[in-house]
This record gives C-alpha cells, sequence and structure tokens, in this order.
C-alpha cells in the first residue's frame, strides 16, 4: 500500500451483544489484507434506543454514512419496551439499499446433509417494500390489516439488480420467485417486470418459480439454483432456509446495496448469552466486509481474505457453533489463523473472479408508468357491521339509490358472501362492500364518492375505502373467490 | 363389515391430469380395507373451467359436498385463460374449512438427506384468511397493493385446533411461527391469540418462533417440530419447505378441515404430463384417505391402510418418483400391492394411535371483540401524486386548516418523507399522508371525515382511505419507520 493512495473512508457500526468482536475481527482483518479503509466508528441499537431515540439510529450515525455512502455493521437489537421498529430495518429504508444480497455457500469443515452437493447461491432480496412497510390497521376491534405494496418501479430495481449481480459474479442463471399465482398484482408485479427485463441480459438463463415450490427445491436440490430474485417477505423466509443448508448463519453474510449507499452485515443477531465470551464465529462479518471490499472495487484483498478464510477451515480451525463451545477455537485466534493465512491460496475450493457490479439506472420519474387512459368504476367501502351479510346487502342496495353507483356484492376476506351463493363462510363483522358505477364505460368524479359515502355514513360504521380504477382498460382490482 | 352397518357418504372428485388415477388408487384401497364408504363422483377443475363456470366448481359438485361433509378429491387446474382464481381455493374457502392440515413424515425406502433422523411433523395452516383473499388493487399505475387480513377469531380458531390436533395424535409440542415482529398486528395477532390459549392445553408445550428463523430450523433440525401452527402464506412456503425434508409431493396429503365440511386431498399439482400413463406415485392421495377415516372415526381401516403402505414401501416396491419413471412400479401395481398388505404390520415404523380430534367450538358472535372503548383519532389518507414530499406536505396542511385535522406526516412505503428525515428514500406517486385530530383525546365524526375528503379532493386524487382508530386506549395503527 502506498502512502499517496486514496483512503476509503468506511462507517463502521460495532452494534450489540457479539457485534463489537464480530466486528472487530473483520476490521482486523480487512486492515492485515492491506485495503486502504478509514474507519469513522458510530453508534446505533440498544443503547441509542435506551437514550429515547425511536429509531435507534443517532443523527451523527445518519451523518456519517450519509457521508461515507459505506457502512460496515453488526446486528443490533431493539430492547424490549423501548422503540416500536427494528434499527436495521430502518436504515435499509432510510437510505433506500433497495437490494438485499445473501450469498450461501459450502463452506469446508462446515458439516451439513448437504456438504459435498457444492450449494453456492445468492438469494437477491427487495429490502424496502412489500409487507416490510410495516403499515398496519387495527380495521375493527378483532379483525387485523397489513398492507403488501409492490411497485413496478422497485420490481424493475431488483430484477435489474438481480440479473447485473448475476453478471458481475460470472454466474449463468437468475430464477425469480413469487407468488404471482395467487397475488397477481402485487407479487405479479414481480414477475412481469422480472420477464420484461430478462432479455436485456441475454447470456443468462431466467425463469419463475412458484415462491413455495422454491422452498421446496431450495431443500430437495439446491444446486440448480445461482442466482433468486424476490420479494422482500418471501426473500425472509428463503434467504434464511438457505442460510441453513450450508450450516447456518455463522457462515450468512450480507449487504444491502441501493443507488447511494451500501450496508454490509451479518445476518445473524446479537445472541447476548455469548457476547463478551470470545467464543462466538464471526465469519458472517467478515463475509459480509468481502462484499464490501469488492462494492468497493478493491478486488485484490477481497480474494485475498476469501482465500485464507477457506484456507483456515480447510486446517480445520473452527469455532465453537461448528464444533461445540467447548471445544472451539476462540474469536481472537480464528481471526489471528486468518491473519496468518493471508496471501496463501486454497486450492480444493473455487474462489470466485468478481468484476465490478454495475448498478441500474432507471428513469427518476414519479409517475413510473403512464396510462394512455384511466377510470375510476367503483368503489370498496370497507364496513364494520352486526347484520348478516343479507341484511347489510339489502340496506346498502337501498343507500346507493339515487347514486351513480350499485351495490355489486359484499365479501368476508375475499369469499363473496352477497348476493347469496350458498357457501358457509363465517363472516364476522368486516365486510367488503363493492359498489359499480352503474353507467358502461364510465368515470366517477370524487362529488359521486363523497355522495355515496355520506348515504353509508347514515346507518353504518365504515373503516377504508379504495377506488376500483381501470388503467388503459384492464381492470385495477381483483374479483372475488366462490 | 355387517351389512346392518351405517354407510357413509363421501364426496369423490377425481380431479385433473393424474388425479384421477391417483383417486382411483385410493378408492380401491379404501374399499379393500372394509370402510362403509359411498362415493358420491362430482366434477370440478379444467373441464368446468371450460364449459364457462368461472368458480371451476360446479353447482351440483357443491350441493355434493354440502351434502356428504366430506370431499376426497384429486389435483384441480385452472386453464390459461379461463377463470382467475383456483378452484382449490375456492373449495377451501366456500366450505370455510378453516385449517389445513399437512403432516409430513419419513417413509421407508424414500431417501433423503434427512433419512434416519426420523422426521415427522405437522403443518396446521390458516386456510382462510391472509393474503390468500386475494383482495388487490393498483393503487396507481405502477404501485400494487394486496391486503393482508387477519382476524382474532380466526387466529383462535386455528390456534385451538392445532393443539387438538397434536392431543388427536398424541404429541406433546406446539410451534406458531409468525413474523410478529415486523407485523405486530397482522401477524401479532395469531402469536398473542396461541399464547392466551395455549395454557388451557397444559400437557402440550408450546412456544412461538419467527417464522424466518422457523424455515432456518426445519433445514436445520427438522426433528425438533412435532406440530407448527401458522399463517396462510407462511405455512403455504413452510408446508412445502417441509415436505422437501421428505422426498417431495408424492408423500404429502393434506387435510382442509372446518366446522361442517372437511375435504382431503393430496398437495401436488395434476402433473398433465404423466397423466394417463401408470406411472405416478398415488401415496398422497392414499394418505389423504388416511386422514379422511380417521376423521370419519374409522381409526382401524385408517391404521390397516397406513401399515400396508409402509409394509409396501419397505418391501421395496416404490414408484417412478422414487426409482426414476423408467424402473418404478406402475401405479396400478403399487397400489395392488397395498392392498396385498392389508392386514400386515410394519415392525420398522411406528404407527401412531390416533384418537378422535375435538373441532374447537368458539362464539358464532360477529363481533368477536367488544372494547369498552373507541374512538377515531385520524385518517390516512392515500394520494397519487407527482409533487415532491415537500411540496405535497404544505399543499395538505394548508388544506386541512379549518378541519378538526391536522397533517401529521407523509411516508413512502412506510418510511417517513415529511416533515423531512434527511433520509434518501425514492417515493414515487404514491404517498401515504396521515392527519391526526387536533383536540387530544377526541373522537371524529363523519362529517369532519367527508371535511377534510373534499377539501383534499380539490387539488389532489387519492384511491385509498383508513380511519385511525384507537381501541380501549391502544392505538389501532402503526407509526412509522425513520
Amino acid at each position: 500500500m502506498s502512502a499517496s493512495e486514496t483512503r476509503i473512508p468506511v462507517t463502521l457500526i460495532p452494534g450489540d451483544g457479539i457485534g463489537p468482536e464480530c466486528v472487530s475481527a473483520a476490521r482486523r482483518i480487512v486492515e492485515a489484507a492491506g485495503a486502504p479503509i478509514d474507519w469513522e466508528e458510530a453508534e446505533a441499537g440498544a443503547d441509542v434506543f435506551r437514550k429515547g431515540i425511536a429509531s435507534g439510529v443517532p443523527q451523527e450515525t445518519m451523518d456519517s454514512i450519509a457521508r461515507t455512502r459505506v457502512a460496515l455493521k453488526g446486528p443490533l437489537e431493539t430492547p424490549v419496551g423501548f422503540g416500536e421498529k427494528s434499527a436495521n430495518v430502518t436504515l435499509r429504508k432510510l437510505f433506500e439499499t433497495y437490494a438485499n444480497v445473501r450469498p450461501v455457500r459450502e463452506m469446508p469443515g462446515v458439516v451439513t446433509p448437504y456438504s459435498g452437493r457444492g450449494v453456492d447461491l445468492v438469494m437477491v432480496r427487495e429490502n424496502v417494500e412489500d409487507l416490510y412497510a410495516g403499515i398496519e390497521y387495527m380495521q375493527t376491534p378483532s379483525v387485523a390489516q397489513a398492507l403488501k405494496l409492490i411497485s413496478v418501479k422497485g420490481s424493475e430495481k431488483i430484477s435489474r439488480f438481480a440479473f447485473e449481480y448475476a453478471r458481475s459474479e460470472g454466474r449463468t442463471s437468475v430464477a425469480c420467485a413469487t407468488k404471482a399465482n395467487i397475488m397477481k398484482f402485487s407479487e405479479g408485479t414481480l414477475k412481469r417486470v422480472f420477464e420484461q427485463v430478462a432479455p436485456d441480459y441475454p447470456e443468462i438463463d431466467s425463469w419463475h418459480v412458484i415462491v413455495d415450490n422454491c422452498a421446496h427445491q431450495l431443500v430437495k436440490r439446491p444446486e440448480q439454483f445461482e442466482v433468486i430474485c424476490t420479494t422482500n417477505m418471501n426473500g425472509d423466509i428463503l434467504s434464511d432456509l438457505s442460510s441453513a443448508l450450508v450450516g447456518g448463519l455463522g457462515y450468512a453474510p450480507s449487504a444491502n446495496i441501493g443507488n447511494e449507499v451500501a450496508i454490509f452485515e451479518a445476518v445473524h443477531g446479537s445472541a447476548p448469552k455469548y457476547a463478551g465470551k470470545n467464543v462466538i464465529n464471526p465469519t458472517a462479518v467478515i463475509l459480509s466486509s468481502v462484499l464490501m471490499l469488492r462494492y468497493l472495487g478493491r478486488f485484490e484483498e477481497a480474494a485475498a481474505i476469501e482465500h485464507a478464510i477457506f484456507v483456515t477451515l480447510e486446517s480445520g480451525v473452527l469455532t465453537g457453533d461448528v464444533l461445540g463451545y467447548d471445544r472451539g477455537t476462540p474469536t481472537t485466534d480464528y481471526t489471528d489463523a486468518i491473519i496468518g493465512n493471508l496471501g496463501k491460496r486454497t486450492e480444493g475450493w473455487a474462489i470466485r473472479e468478481v468484476k465490478p457490479l454495475q448498478l441500474p439506472v432507471l428513469s427518476a420519474a414519479p409517475d413510473y408508468v403512464r396510462p394512455d387512459s384511466r377510470f375510476v368504476v367503483g368503489l370498496d367501502v370497507f364496513v364494520e357491521s352486526p347484520l348478516t351479510a343479507d341484511e347489510l346487502g339489502a340496506s346498502l342496495t337501498e343507500l346507493a339509490h339515487g347514486t351513480r353507483m350499485e351495490l355489486k356484492m359484499i365479501s368476508s376476506r375475499g369469499t363473496k358472501v352477497y348476493p347469496p351463493t350458498g357457501a358457509m363462510t363465517e363472516s364476522g363483522d368486516h365486510f367488503r362492500c363493492r359498489f359499480i358505477i352503474r353507467e358502461n364505460p364510465g368515470d366517477l368524479w370524487d362529488e359521486d364518492v363523497h355522495q355515496l359515502l355520506a348515504r353509508i355514513s347514515r346507518r353504518h360504521t365504515w373503516m377504508h375505502i379504495e377506488k376500483l380504477q381501470e388503467f388503459d382498460g384492464d381492470l385495477g382490482f381483483t374479483r372475488d373467490q366462490g
């Protein structure tokens, strides 16, 4: 390293529990490998929550990341009784790190039922949208609702990212895992967009797999996958599933990558019961720092560290999570062993040659899709009522007289209950009441909506309204089951 | 079987693709075992969709199930271009079969990486609610929304069912898998209710596991689980994951059980490419018929068939899905072998002694939870706008002047963007604008809501509204990230 070499600032967040030990191991190894990093230590997590900062992330830490644009962090805890939201999720969202990257690879010496099969895949998970938006309402005293939001733009970003990531690692296939067969709009958006952008990456095979089948296939034949692109909640489950294929969270690094900022962290938690005992496995954070070095263009140091980790594991130096905590190599000795192996090369295991990652560049226009025609054709009014579906149907039909809309149907949790179908659905007090414009074709105005709402308010309690829209002649809402 | 024995009517739906072969095998075995079933054959699936019946289920089939209350069915297809919804899901919902039961057990001769570990668990999945309600909206031309609905009553039903099912099989533990840490209202409802009802089953150990960790643990140490109780979408993924632990969908039976009706079916699809070739593995439907016989109280015939299946597999008679389709035993020969083994008992494998299942009985009151106090304290208005968050915030603040509410914040996909936080969130055209009542404490009336909406309508396009409620002093809505 020459003295004139440009130094790279990185925000370093030790975090909670075993975090400081993991982060310290990674820092020592990165420095020993000669990467020109200037660390800016910053706080987040349990102590910050306890100071009364509801996000768990102080302004100085935000400022540091906004300046360095790169963070390496340990796990953060949300102490019981402080804050409602996860500080880990907050950091991902505030810096719009839309891509969560979780490589899963068989490691030498870490024996699992899959050992010898060469599991080596990367989960690319959308990191900002979906149920992780955390938008929830009690609709009635006994019915909860969470919103699952998926955008075309978010789907295009994560799809292109997955293909670009595959390219950077020289991988030849990308699978897209969704539940589009049940949720054709939300999950279907990722499927459609993925299939639209795939032809831009002609050298990469791609296909769609239903998410439950993906989970099945990951257990049955994980070696068939190279890169899997998926939505946030699915990805949460699939990536934790996958990390178990190769021996657990001790070997599961991750990157959260956005247009501006990237945050590298282990997947595991803060494991307070092992904290400070010099027994934990720091590999996940060390591998996260390898991802970081590649993101920063430091391919040589990254490869040197990866080789050294593999050489160390091949030599049988393993931590307590693998060997048992009474027999494992202490964390600091394990770290020293990796540092001692810098410069050696593994013979038994291939270390991937990685090229710079090209982040996709998309239009910044807020209206990402512009339809030629659009109409409001109805209204779903969610009503809390002790009435039966028949009674409610009769009442709402009457109230809609003289308005531009008529009651089309009532459903309970997606199953049609009015007009009667003979179904045995148990309705409860939560009904969705669908009103459709009487003229066809037609377009509703807000005055029409206000008129109908005012009438419904006379007799019934509503808590949620959705306009029913048509874009370019396509219905923007689903029909009912039954 | 005496001639005077009461005959039991069962609706038999052969279904599509390989369905008729599977169902025929099960029927022959059930009859050979001497169970006094009268089959009512009924139609559903592809041909029905093609006749223009949008649900895929004709009225006669509905009537048959309503009469017999029990159905055994093969897989149903929704042909491309016909119908929007799955006929399988429709049947489950129309008959309110709220509990999906999926046993997963290691089978003799079916070799997997987990062989010899004694995997033997049952996934109990809520079957009606959740994202499977299939309620979706395009909120803007580029933002899709699905509703995840979870009720207290639905959660109590599935929780109690899981414990009762464990009891009936003499199992000693039930785990509840949710994502309550991210979705404290929706997923949190199942967790809370599960923990509330657990003390009613003091002989059964119970605990909660975060769903992603559950997926991880199922791969790492599946033998730790006996019964897992979970929400619909999670259960979809976890149960398909689990079936792969024991060799795939060919051995994965399922039951859909409600207060009135129970439907038994394999988990696998219609696999049209194998249809009519006498090569498929009918075990999943046969095991489904075993579940059915136990549900009907025919414990002896059920045990006899289960023994015969195990004896057959132990003898090395295996189908093409396990041995390769060129070497497998033909479907009819496999069926004959099982029939030939009726009366024999497996020595190497324990066949569970099952007691009658007690379905939980819950109040039928529509208002399942009655709070002592409730207030409407604000409004979330979802707006489509090309403005920046700052511009929109200024405009909405002004419009709310003179109303009983004030603008509190704006978020984009759950991340706060107004008042400004310094976040790098990419907003798009979809904003959630939160208005809160100015008086504290206070209660909003629909007139207040209509007034604010009318003002917003002057300048902005909204497509979705949620009332913000408080029940018994608890906020019925989540705060924002960041």
